[in-house]
């Protein structure tokens, strides 16, 4: 097997991604919350780079279904339903709705991914669940770290090095310098994924305003064992999407 | 003091590096080579980006004066006088010259620095020398890694690492994410820095062509004890500069 590891989406574009296998990494906050919110009972999640293009699909949406969701500087965008903050994804809020999801760094590198042959969404909530998918499909992978503004996060780093890591417990694998620095990162943090989250850029710039709970929740390794994988515009549930596609082959 | 890691010199140009005090890194191996050819006579470097603009400048001066170097795919160039080897950059060769120098990588990123308020040109061979030059100044610096081909090079990272590990020996140094990335590398890695290099990418290519050497003569920590500087266009010794600019300033 092969993986190799985008430190952000700079310089990425829906070409370069066309064709590949990618998992996208966003751990503060948007895989997080997009984890939550499918496994709150979300019907999809769409995501798209900027506010005008979700106000736009929300209104071609019927109101009752639909709910917007995103940040802007890490806080709830005006007008919409639902912040950034994976907490706020409860069954109650967003089961059965679709959520038209907008944020600064995650959203738009899942959205430079919708041309991928695989586009699955991962961060610590999931990984071992990522990890047996990468494992299960197998051949060459692209990890790509959403990262902040352009440039690198460190918790992205981690995140990749720890599913590298990980699947190289089951399998040979061949990676790239970035491959190699994500795995030494992992294994310097890997005894307080909390405290590397605390650390982080990131992570101090949340805690200030207010979201150091989040914190903790995008640290809770394998606690929403789902995988969300880009299907169309939309983000959801791979398992549905297979059975789906197998209740299709049937009826066909 | 403060320093930011870039990893690349994507997104980074003339303009955002205007104004800052720069060290830039490219191990393997224009930053080596640069430190070998002014510490064997060269009367300065001058850095470009391209083989158009290089045959350009070499054609205003004298050719008894001045040497084409540089390489594309790690190969000398044809028609130049001499590759990216530093191992050809002896005292024979390059004393008293002027060399004209374009790389894949390193010269770009040093050509984006013209605007800096100071940029210094940094590798292990001249590790010590930086350090102590920047924590004289003091106060806030930017490392700019080469990286290779506008993606990362872990051993331009460790370097930077090894530098701010040593600056934060003699004080106190507030990084980023980046940063933090680079220590933990360098940490990693400083049992044996050839074998980083060997384990590299970029090192493994150059291996396979041909330059197993130079990797050897790249890990050599502190064996060219100098601080080439950028001044206008063209990069001399640091203390060189300096002896200049306290003749102008005596007779003037």
């Amino acid at each position: 097997m092969k993986i190799e590891v985008f430190f952000s989406p700079a310089g990425v574009d829906e070409l370069s991604m066309r064709g590949r296998n990618v998992v996208i990494i966003d751990v503060l906050r948007a895989s997080s919350t997009i984890c939550n919110a499918l496994n709150s009972g979300a019907r999809e999640v769409i995501p798209t780079p900027d506010i005008e293009n979700a106000t736009k699909i929300a209104s071609n949406l019927s109101g009752d279904s639909r709910l917007l969701g995103g940040e802007r500087q890490g806080k709830k965008i005006d007008g919409f339903d639902l912040g950034n903050s994976p907490l706020e994804y409860t069954p109650e809020k967003v089961g059965g709705k679709t959520i038209i999801f907008t944020t600064t760094n995650g959203a738009g590198a899942i959205y430079k991914c919708r041309y991928a042959s695989m586009a699955l969404v991962g961060t610590f909530v999931n990984v071992s669940s990522i990890v047996q998918t990468i494992v299960g499909i197998g051949g060459t992978w692209t990890i790509l770290c959403a990262g902040r503004q352009g440039s690198f996060s460190v918790e992205d780093v981690t995140c990749a090095g720890m599913i590298i890591s990980k699947v190289q417990a089951a399998a040979e694998v061949e990676t790239d310098d970035a491959g190699l620095t994500a795995v030494i990162l992992y294994k310097n943090f890997k005894r307080s994924i909390l405290g590397m989250l605390r650390r982080s850029e990131h992570g101090k710039y949340l805690t200030s305003i207010g979201f150091s709970k989040d914190l903790k929740f995008c640290a809770a390794i394998d606690s929403i064992p789902v995988v969300p994988a880009v299907d169309g515009v939309g983000i959801k549930l791979r398992h549905s999407l297979a059975e789906a596609s197998a209740k299709t082959s049937q009826t066909s």
